[in-house]
């Protein structure tokens, strides 16, 4: 804490697509720098609602009834318990917010889990 | 929710310094976006961290013991009950992250507190 964290020099950092990295905590909620590119599962978070704020590049938010462009310089609130699936056709460098502990697949498991302890 | 905020649309709508503004709410937090050019007042915040992110231009966070000079690009985390004054040479534009409620001036009052409920 009290000192800057640069997000360029940290997505320097790594490289994995759909693997969150935590650059800060504030409370009890994580910062989390993430790239993806392709699609996501579907999934929810039964607990928490999530920020994305796109830091470089474009993604989309599906969800059940809606797609949602969200790009560089632009946020969106995923609310508490809604699905939804992530999804960039070019590779997205974002910051997450949300509750320390999400588990970025939510109860959906597979493949994509990771665990919500990484730090950069 | 489930809208893209678009951060220059929402600076666009309003030009006052040291008066944040509620763009988004996840769960009991605030996102605010806020301007500022000079110097703010000593102060803390007793319940919550605050993070601050720039958006564009450099800001410095003064603690006791320290100065901290944030720019576009990065973030920072100020621990809760830590007295801090923020300032800035030229015209800063940040975003705020800090529990729904907190008051810009902590318990410190005087000229520069605003209320806590302004969205745009």
């Amino acid at each position: 804490m009290k000192t800057p964290i640069n997000f360029t020099e940290k997505f320097s950092k790594f490289s994995e697509h759909w693997s969150p990295k935590i650059i800060a905590q504030m409370n009890d909620y994580h910062f989390k720098l993430v790239k993806f590119q392709g699609e996501f599962v579907w999934h929810d978070h039964k607990d928490t609602d999530e920020v994305f704020i796109v830091l470089d590049g474009e993604m989309t938010i599906h969800f059940r009834n809606d797609d949602v462009s969200v790009k560089k310089g632009e946020m969106i609130v995923i609310p508490k318990g809604e699905k939804h699936k992530t999804s960039a056709k070019n590779e997205c460098c974002a910051m997450l917010v949300e509750t320390a502990g999400t588990v970025n697949t939510g109860n959906a498991g597979g493949d994509k889990t990771v665990p919500a302890d990484a730090w950069i």
